[in-house]
């Protein structure tokens, strides 16, 4: 049902395209798609197919690797130009938006996956084993034979939910990261006298710290599932105190001050 | 100036004055004093002399393992049976007030000098290779002698600095692990759909997570540099959103929405 070898086209040539078609590259025909001249220069210097015209992208997968805030405007683009049975992915770090997005500006005729691969440029800088991709099937079943492609050759964790079930568990994991992140740059270095967890928080945030403007918009803004823990952090943030000064005061525990 | 080997009174045989006794035992001779009969049975069982009554500290280091909350008990407990030139030493996890505390109650004849011990039961499973200690000189100078004690023959790295300085750093890296550590824990579980940074922080928490209440107490309501560090957290987590999404909004970007 796909080509041998599987040929995919890449939409955006930033930080995460250059890094899928670096992976891809050695087990798929990969060719690029991106307006931007230098891109396109990147991505020829690099020994990538350049596909010129958006409706030249006859690739078996089409990739979507363009900001969120872009999407919809990518979609209206190449929609008119898709082929039956083409399968086209986002690559978005929320779901629910984007897939859609996808279901409603996508032809019948076109297969849809939404995807989150769980690593980015800098976390992908140690090697991307034991890395994971979410898959939220959208449309179509080819996305099945992808799947197996991502896990065999790729050697990819492969996770399949729905959007809603990966916005509700991002938020908590990687949105309040990202949140968090944007918090601490107001704060100042990291300071010299500190401890391991604080190491490692700082670890965390320095992952996600030079993420691009619009990946931490997405992430934050775009994800309804972070408002309410939003609100929950800072309300016990806002909180602490309050009740613990009265719980362990020396004045409760005088008897025996201190004992084990 | 000090007995061969050195001895070692540790005042209060909790979470920290036990990794404290095992760390200290091969090098020095270790005895422990507390209140409760179950920590005396406990360090006893480990084979630690016990002392049953204060005034028989005899040694040449006290070490307060007690918290935060129960140290200015502890100083007036102690003080009348203190000898010319023992040195006296905290452990508390803030260092302003402690400093306070032991130079208005102990008598002018003994030393005093406020550490800060940088790791813990949780964070020292994994080994105290590359540990630090801060410490914070108040009165005299025989606690130079014992940081080249803990520097040589424990391989612990010494920092020296006020405990202001101590204070205003720790704020930052340790006081904001534990309050966002308290606040994460009314959020639920880290979910299964996860980055690495949101990895890191889990674990980050977790390191801090099962430490007791008063110890948290203490590094988050203790330290006065805090409060202006959260009040700044809170806002920014608070604004997030407010003026990005005017910064990056897909409007801004029309001419090139997909590129590099």
């Amino acid at each position: 049902m796909f080509s041998t070898p599987l040929t995919i086209t890449i939409f955006g040539f930033g930080a995460f395209g250059k890094l899928a078609a670096a992976l891809l590259a050695p087990h798929a025909h990969v060719s690029v798609f991106d307006k931007s001249c230098d891109a396109r220069q990147a991505a020829s210097e690099l020994g990538f197919s350049i596909i010129r015209d958006v409706s030249d992208v006859h690739a078996d997968v089409v990739v979507l690797a363009v900001p969120a805030q872009s999407l919809e405007q990518c979609l209206l683009d190449i929609a008119p130009h898709l082929r039956e049975g083409q399968l086209v992915i986002d690559v978005c770090s929320i779901k629910e938006e984007p897939a859609r997005l996808m279901r409603s500006h996508l032809p019948a005729h076109v297969e849809i996956l939404a995807s989150h691969p769980m690593f980015g440029p800098q976390s992908a800088m140690k090697g991307t084993a034991d890395s994971q991709i979410v898959l939220c099937p959208i449309r179509g079943t080819r996305w099945r034979r992808l799947a197996a492609f991502l896990r065999q050759r790729l050697g990819f964790g492969i996770i399949v939910t729905t959007p809603e079930e990966h916005d509700r568990q991002t938020a908590r994991s990687q949105g309040l990261t990202h949140l968090l992140a944007h918090a601490f740059a107001t704060l100042g270095e990291h300071p010299r006298i500190c401890t391991r967890s604080s190491e490692l928080m700082s670890e965390a945030i320095a992952l996600v710290a030079h993420d691009a403007p619009e990946v931490s918009d997405a992430i934050v803004l775009g994800n309804r599932h972070l408002a309410p823990l939003r609100e929950s952090l800072i309300s016990a943030l806002s909180s602490f105190g309050e009740t613990e000064v009265n719980k362990h005061s020396p004045a409760q525990t005088d008897g025996q001050p201190y004992e084990a």
